[in-house]
């Protein structure tokens, strides 16, 4: 078993992630769970069957008196909503779970959204842990602390910033995402290594995704911790640099919701790899990063197995998502640019021609 | 006009109280509020009708262009609920509230509750004033960063901790309360006397409650904001020492909870004050006061106008309610009880025989 420690220096309190492999059976005694009053585990329809009843027995292996309840929410980006939220309060509340209880969210991004934002506002807070699933959890969900869900169809809006007590990722549990699935999960990684460390880039891009071993996958997963880490330590509350991540998610974020209308949505993963096509292209167009690098960010997103083409919807739809975007203010998109690969720049306002351009291209 | 400004340090910035007579109409310049992107009013109705286009026409005489847009909930704490908080968030969105903007409360306590908590996860996190209505939101709910709702009959289950930027508390807007609505306010006027400042309290029951005038009035609200924020500063997040602000309310909330099936459900600040008394009397029957000490208080807040005792309702009922409280751990009830006038100490458990006596005193 390898298991790395990264530390996230908070105001006033900090927080471990566990990467590794095969590490859930075994990682229990580390948690004294017996310091808490009972354990609440949310999940999802399509984790939950595949991992709770394991999960729960492992947990009894070490902690036998232990109260655990549980929730399973149906599975889902759509469920991502305050009625969700509201029926797992309700079965805390059913359940006396009290202050001094832990909730472990167990799944992907969605869940831990969910689970976070739920263990936030739970009685004023309690602690919480993730349990990341899915490949695009691991990287980006599990760490950096927002949490929170959809309004309808305004995506996000209404969370807050709380982080976890701690993170378990084992990369095993990746074995049972479909392929799909898998890939997208590279968005993410990619998008790391183009704003904040090119090396990252080109190990990422290396091999086919499919070819990466168990401990290749623990490696890349951990420099993404890492480098989101770095980030969040800076700027919580993303005031500041935190913006760089929202990378290729202005262009992403609206394809990804025009999806939804069509008969293949997007996973957020693969939205995003089309969106920083987009934004590099901009980047380029204004002339801060070469038409080599251009290619060069193309091919990687590209050999990744990621889309790098949308089809089946015009700028004007685009554009007019990207302006109510919740980052923007005003009216006003600021985009977050690259200087080169691995560096970033952000609440950059450019002339509509060149984001008008860059969208174009993306559309064929 | 009188202004007192109090400061309570936070982990990142502090704030102030601005507290007077007829300070509204004057006090917009101070706030700058050209620095935010639009201005969104929270509201109910009983409030609204009285102050809301007094007060926009007094906002707009400062900031003329200022964008403003408001939500009028209906009045009551039944409407304290996740469906008020989702729809307020629905306008938000739909006005296209963005980050930049500030939510103002306008009300009581219920108010200054749900639109903290909706101020608080709006787009994560957004700037909110409360300006106080009532006595007892200027006392209690204004101070001290507890914002949230009810969750199904589960009272204030659901929240975070966030405090306000500013608080407005204008005596003036105390001549539109009822009588009773004005004297139960003195519930937890006097509870910060009893826990934490004996000459206050003697200060507080000087007087009939309406025979105070405008002065004093201000002079007792600023001594209870202070007496709250320095118990906040001290303990944001109740791990210690804020918990004896709980004083009273271990059986005061039992019983608000059940006079609401009666016909006369009682005021928060009536349900605190026999609520105080049976909490006074198990301090008194442990050997922590004495006899005399104990007359006093009763006397103290019998001659507010405030009620000593609840009929209709029975032991087994209390203890239920009570053991079921969210400030408790695994079905133990852990008291705030009083040293002497002027001093509390909290988690303090005792034999089942003290607290039902107690309780037998206030039942008749």
């Amino acid at each position: 078993m390898q298991e790395i420690k990264l530390q996230i220096k908070r105001i006033n309190s900090d927080y471990s992630i566990f990467i590794g492999q095969s590490i859930i059976p075994s990682i229990w005694d580390m948690f004294d769970l017996q310091n808490y009053s009972s354990v609440f585990i949310i999940t999802e329809s399509n984790v939950g069957p595949i991992y709770l009843s394991e999960l729960k027995h492992q947990i009894r292996k070490v902690y036998s008196n232990i109260d655990i309840n549980e929730y399973t929410f149906e599975a889902g980006e759509k469920n991502k909503n305050i009625d969700t939220v509201q029926k797992i309060l309700r079965k805390l509340a059913e359940v006396h779970f009290d202050r001094k209880g832990l909730i472990i969210n167990l799944g992907g991004g969605v869940t831990t959204d969910i689970g976070g934002f739920v263990a936030s506002i739970y009685q004023r807070g309690v602690k919480f842990i993730n349990i990341s699933t899915t490949l695009e959890g691991m990287v980006d969900a599990s760490v950096g602390g927002k949490v929170g869900v959809n309004l309808d169809g305004w995506k996000n809006y209404i969370g807050v910033f709380n982080q976890p007590s701690s993170v378990i990722i084992d990369v095993d549990t990746l074995d049972t995402l479909g392929e799909r699935e898998f890939v997208q999960g590279f968005g993410e990684v990619l998008k790391h290594g183009l704003i904040f460390d090119s090396k990252y880039f080109d190990m990422a891009t290396a091999k086919k995704v499919n070819q990466y071993t168990k401990s290749d996958l623990v490696e890349i997963i951990k420099r993404s911790c890492e480098i989101k880490a770095k980030i969040v330590e800076e700027d919580e509350k993303e005031n500041g640099i935190r913006k760089i991540l929202n990378f290729g998610h202005t262009v992403g974020h609206a394809i990804e919701t025009l999806s939804f209308n069509t008969t293949k949505p997007l996973f957020h993963g693969e939205a995003v790899a089309i969106g920083m096509i987009a934004e590099a292209k901009i980047s380029n167009l204004i002339g801060n990063i070469s038409n080599e690098e251009f290619d060069q960010i193309e091919k990687g997103i590209e050999s990744s197995g990621l889309p790098i083409r949308i089809c089946g919807m015009n700028y004007d739809q685009i554009k007019e998502i990207m302006i109510g975007d919740k980052k923007n203010e005003k009216g006003k998109i600021k985009w977050v640019l690259l200087n080169s690969i691995g560096e970033a720049d952000w609440n950059i306002e450019v002339d509509e021609k060149f984001y008008q351009e860059a969208i174009s291209y993306i559309l064929n």
